[in-house]
């Protein structure tokens, strides 16, 4: 018999659903809005709706489908619990108890950062890999640990928050976090222009300078373009991206990193320039460790939900 | 029935064996020379010749005895081959193979560092964790990630090499390993001594000026004794090794970090410094993160060797 599950996406926004069978085919797949108001009170019963609606359309018995895994952004303890999740409006919630008591299924809950990594390493840039890394480059920069197949969260969810380490210690500007120094400060989308801006007085020519504003896709269409600042900007990114991934390597020797997120779609530059600079940091042991591209995108969380049920319940 | 197992720690000089049953009580130990001539050569049959000789002066009945483990100055692939141990004079090696046939009795080998790690998360400064970060300063900077009771040893053998974790972007020097900038630059006890004579011209009035030669922890005893050039290099070290503890929780969150080590013996002024130091760089959900002085010496090989054992034969 086949074994099916089911995958969830909990974001900001929308709420992502897929049907897979444990092969990781999908046969079924839905969005939905996230209602953050009130509370959030209403984002559980209006995933467990979609869950009922979408086994329906499928048309796949529902028998068959063995479980549920649903990823959080934020952190979720193993008992299924979230203490707080800003995005979502929630207070303390016990997100698989309801889920399981609402649909009649198993649930498994895990931070979505980590979920999409587990998806990644199942389907995606680290398909055929036991030991990941994985580092999301978006708004933030965000990252999950896959060791020996499975997800290394931490003892205090701080597991895989690779976008704080610290790769400059004389930073005056305050992170996100509170801390200074974080590599989000450099190598996210809203990093990567808040350098270019410092960088404008410098660089008047710049193409970026006659920009009234710009985004982190602008400055690497204008690196393209050979402009100076971009160029050192970029560069500045990959150093800090390498430095990062070299630590990283001394701490859990991943056998490859993989880059996803908005920032990772400038691409095989990106990728290129980073493995280079990694040359110059990495332990030497680590000299080949790979580097791969993210390829499920916005998918991942859902690959990743589902591959939380058929590890932990088949 | 109790069950035994023999724990063995290859170093360089000397070659440590213990005797153990499964609860952690140690029954014999024993010593012998590590001979590095011809290649290695005798070394394993040296083993060998001891392991025979502790059974039978312990009075322990064999066949009680389930396996050996064995911690080796070096990398050692999944099946016990090492293929160049510089400190031993080996060549590639077939270990667990060599030992299996001399002794009749399953063998299991890991590197050293890891060992030890897992010694002190058994018997230790971590007994009672599950998820542990072992830090050994000593001549250099070694460390070994425990994650949920196994060591993680990572994909080239670079896992927990934290001594190279990247603290100092400018550093002019070159460390061990051919990069600049690493953690065992600064942390380790020659490390320390490095940065103590640096600093010597700044500082003609420091007691360590008037030394012709000194050690890491003439400049720890310094400190104690009010010496700013001391205090300004312990301070640097606290810093340096709190920077990388922070690094290392935002990949794999430990509960606890336990510091090891001939530079350790500096004890709780040394705990206290990281600790507090941490607290600057940490990611705030890691601040509870604690951190423990490492507890069985040149034990805690002997102790981790033999966990292999009941860790994966029991």
């Amino acid at each position: 018999m086949n074994h099916y599950g089911i995958g969830i996406d909990v974001g900001g926004t929308t709420i992502k659903l897929g049907i897979f069978d444990e092969t990781g085919i999908l046969y079924h797949e839905a969005t939905i809005k996230t209602r953050a108001e009130q509370q959030g009170a209403f984002i559980l019963t209006d995933i467990a709706d979609a869950v009922q609606r979408s086994i329906k359309d499928s048309g796949i018995d529902q028998v068959k489908i063995i479980g549920i895994g649903i990823g959080i952004p934020g952190p979720v303890d193993a008992l299924g619990v979230v203490s707080e999740c800003v995005n979502l409006g929630w207070k303390q919630t016990a997100v698989t108890a309801s889920l399981e008591a609402a649909t009649g299924l198993p649930c498994l809950a895990e931070n979505d950062a980590n979920v999409a990594a587990l998806g990644e390493v199942w389907k995606g840039g680290g398909a055929g890999y036991h030991n990941m890394v994985m580092m999301t480059l978006g708004t933030g920069v965000g990252g999950g640990i896959i060791l020996q197949d499975h997800i290394q969260s931490g003892a205090h969810h701080a597991g895989g928050e690779l976008g704080h380490i610290k790769v400059h210690l004389d930073e005056t500007e305050v992170c996100g976090c509170g801390k200074k120094g974080c590599l989000e400060q450099y190598a996210s989308a809203s990093g990567i222009v808040r350098m270019a801006k410092n960088a404008l007085q410098q660089y008047p020519a710049s193409r970026l300078a006659k920009m009234t504003t710009f985004t982190c896709k602008d400055v690497f269409d204008a690196m393209e373009q050979q402009d100076e600042l971009a160029a050192i900007v970029v560069s500045k990114v990959n150093t800090y991206l390498a430095h990062a991934c070299a630590t990283i390597s001394c701490v859990c020797d991943p056998e490859v990193f993989v880059i996803g997120g908005g920032v990772s779609l400038a691409g095989a530059a990106l990728l290129t320039g980073i493995q280079e600079q990694f040359q110059t940091f990495c332990f030497p042991s680590a000299a080949k460790t790979e580097f791969k591209l993210a390829v499920l995108g916005n998918q991942a969380g859902i690959y990743g939900a589902v591959k939380l049920v058929f590890d932990r319940l088949l």
